[in-house]
């Protein structure tokens, strides 16, 4: 697998959806494979909330040898979201007005104000088309909303376990999870480990919504039933938050919860249907049958819309997480999709 | 409706499950009605985590003139349970043995301990039978353990969104909770305010477990598609942690809800489902459809093993909260399971 990790400055002033401006803005991104003669071969993937843009790290089955988007036949794309922290611009970024780090003074984003910056690198790269766009939840969001905004450049999207618009639900999952970073008074600092602790209960919050409780069943059950205190399942939720603790910082998790939150594709548009109507590429539309957090009802309602659209579930005890999990499940229905798409293609 | 309140002072030693003991505790009560001649009208109930004696607060349609549970012709008694922070012995209670808040101090507690506390209250009642124990959540939990220790002085029972030990989600959500109390650093002094804006995100967090995802898009949901930021969504998850603020502390929060992950019938006996099967009383056992922290599954296990039972469904919209919600339901469930039993005694 050849891979690549390269930085795209932008330096010129970015509008933001809010009517804020980011004075230019960098994007880390890593490629997996090598672009083809006639450009057709570009694979972009959007990341989930706490992801990076190595894929190679935390969706590596997905581009095995022999998977469907093994890079020995595709470019594979992934940027880090602005506002992320693994590279992009964000909060812990030097704002280059004043020199000092945005900490607080990091403006709020939007899903479109982020596809617009993978846009701008997408140009930059000079890549016409995009053969397919795939990501799970926040990144699903993004696959949706870059699909309206540009339906002329992807053949074939595949938004995976996310949904048109936040839900009320998600939004209060994910304000409960500020609340608890709020909880925090180190959070009003600006300092680097600012919030740290509430983001430990921030993220031991988001694990409820990530699993459920035939999962939390399965796996924090006791072997005993002795016990009066130190439960298996109070562990996870700690070690979960500790382990997010040593790889991310409040800041972003605070920019990228309300970019989840204000996820609208009928944002001063005609409707939210309109504007699923209008995307042009083909869609393989996935859920899994045990997300609590984007219930497939969601992605029915995706499939529903979307013109050219086929809908799979997946069988999971991973809950929203299993788009994380179920390697298996996840190259079988991109295998079928884009098998059917090929032989449909040539066929014509 | 006639109503009074009582203190209940227990002047011994109180020895706990955990091995450690109370130098004395107090309980205050609530009782609605009066006891008849023959002392065969008790109704007992046990309140939820944050509830209190005053039935006829937060349960007040079940005590309404021409309910099943009319006080004209029941004594109906609620005891705030020892932990609590309504009357009853707690954390924010004087330890008489040095003349200092408990605070921090105040031992482990188990709802074993909690209908241990009441039962020495039923006996300084004076009160050989009880017509009908019933409760909600963390209350039903005690409902079950007291049927379960004292199997010949309940008549009927009437545990409700409840079940036999508590799931490693319910601890995961627990956890989760304190981890936000933990996360707000005033939580390790010794002050009643101790910890409060983390209660106040644990709250937030409580009420995600209260509810579900068609619950929120009911009621929750945005009346225009413009807004990025400031959804009511958000709106509702600090305004219920604020309301808790007000009318709790930290200290029982926490005390309650380690009360509640250690809940387990098993422990020490047998078996589960042998602790279950040695409940004498008839039960009527009572689930909610849409309930996410206590899913049906589990009262369905307990209506499987208590011997004289049945089991129903309280359709709501409001998850978990049903049993604080849908008072028609429960008053006309109540109403078949106490007539039936009337009228099958009369015929023998």
């Amino acid at each position: 697998m050849e891979k690549h990790d390269h930085t795209f400055h932008f330096r010129e002033e970015f509008q933001l959806e809010s009517g804020e401006v980011l004075p230019g803005f960098q994007l880390r991104y890593t490629t997996l494979g090598r672009i083809n003669a006639d450009r057709s071969n570009v694979v972009w993937v959007c990341h989930a909330l706490t992801g990076s843009s190595d894929i190679s790290d935390w969706w590596r089955p997905l581009f095995a040898p022999g998977s469907p988007l093994d890079p020995a036949h595709h470019l594979v794309i992934c940027a880090n979201v602005p506002g992320g922290c693994y590279g992009s611009s964000g909060p812990l970024s030097i704002n280059p007005e004043n020199g000092n780090y945005y900490f607080h003074d990091f403006p709020l984003l939007t899903n479109r104000d982020a596809v617009c910056a993978f846009d701008l690198l997408r140009q930059h790269l000079g890549i016409g088309k995009i053969h397919t766009l795939i990501g799970g939840s926040l990144g699903g969001q993004q696959v949706l909303e870059w699909a309206i905004q540009q339906p002329d450049v992807f053949e074939r999207i595949i938004p995976i376990a996310c949904n048109a618009y936040h839900s009320p639900w998600g939004i209060a999952f994910n304000e409960t999870q500020r609340l608890a970073i709020a909880a925090d008074p180190t959070w009003t600092n600006d300092e680097h480990r600012a919030g740290e602790k509430g983001m430990l209960a921030a993220r031991a919050i988001a694990m409820l919504s990530y699993r459920h409780y035939d999962g939390y069943r399965n796996r924090q059950s006791e072997l005993s039933v002795d016990k009066l205190d130190d439960f298996r399942a109070a562990s996870y939720q700690r070690y979960q938050g500790e382990k997010l603790v040593k790889r991310f910082n409040a800041f972003t998790y605070w920019t990228l919860s309300k970019m989840m939150d204000n996820h609208h594709v009928g944002r001063g548009r005609e409707s939210v249907e309109a504007a699923l109507r209008s995307i042009k590429a083909r869609a393989l539309v996935i859920g899994i049958d045990s997300d609590i957090l984007f219930p497939v009802q969601e992605q029915e309602y995706l499939a529903r819309y979307i013109p050219d659209s086929e809908f799979r579930v997946i069988n999971s005890l991973f809950g929203h997480d299993g788009f994380l999990v179920e390697f298996d499940q996840l190259n079988h229905h991109l295998q079928e999709f884009l098998n059917e798409r090929n032989s449909i293609r040539k066929a014509i």
